[in-house]
């Protein structure tokens, strides 16, 4: 028998069903990475230090929420994207940041498909209108993104 | 005549005014920051690398919209978010992504009051919806970005 590499195959439009739900990660989330993220991007004391952190509506040093948005954006990278037909994103629906994001969490992403449509306008795309949800290790939903994705509809496929 | 160090004001929930403008910047964004952005956080090739971004939609190397929000978000935190009583924000109601962000391109922020309400279950809050807007040299809408801010009330007046 000759063992033969198994690449999966790349995700194209047609193969978004709607209601699929599939899970990246995990990914753990150190002190460091937040107070170096807020340091560049976000520079308020709830991000970058404990004490001062403590007196907030967060309770305690927790990750920006542009940060979740990024940890969420490079697991879907990851996960998805990069083996994808994927030409981008107009823009983001809502973001929701529902829990801080704790140093030390171990964190998922659950993507679950919304809505899937033809483009009117070009018929080698098609839209996937996902919801991304960041998870805890309990499964509590720390923040959810929603967001439409350009994606190319398989060759020989098209209409 | 003595010279004083006049602090700006600390802006609170009333400081903020329906249909007021504000811009911040300008910040140079260099092809170094995108790249490396790009690395940490959306590595796709159309973020990484000019040949692999003149095949796709951007029609060249642009900053990942997720940079885009960081950079926004840096702005707005040098330029008005640390000189006031803001608490954090719930999420985003919306971010479009119009045109690419170029390396070399000096970026400003431009901020509108949409909306100012006072909190109904804390008396010593107010929301501030904004729209933030990204402009590149010749004032192109690069990117908007609309939120809603929970601001402390001024010390003293409170209903």
């Amino acid at each position: 028998m000759t063992e033969v590499s198994v690449l999966m195959p790349k995700l194209y439009w047609e193969d978004f069903q709607l209601g699929a739900v599939a899970v990246y990660g995990p990914r753990l989330v150190t002190r460091e990475e937040i107070v170096a993220f807020a340091a560049e991007f976000d520079p308020q004391p709830m991000h970058l230090d404990e004490a001062a952190a403590s007196a907030t509506m967060l309770g305690g040093l927790a990750a920006s929420g542009w940060h979740i948005c990024c940890l969420l954006m490079r697991m879907l990278t990851d996960g998805f994207v990069l083996n994808s037909s994927s030409m981008g994103a107009p823009g983001v629906e809502e973001v929701r940041w529902l829990k801080p994001l704790r140093p030390g969490t171990r964190i998922r992403v659950r993507s679950t498909v919304l809505e899937t449509r033809a483009s009117k306008s070009r018929p080698d795309m098609g839209l996937v209108k996902m919801l991304h949800e960041m998870l805890d290790e309990a499964d509590t939903v720390l923040a959810t993104l929603t967001s439409t994705a350009m994606m190319g509809r398989k060759p020989g496929a098209r209409p």
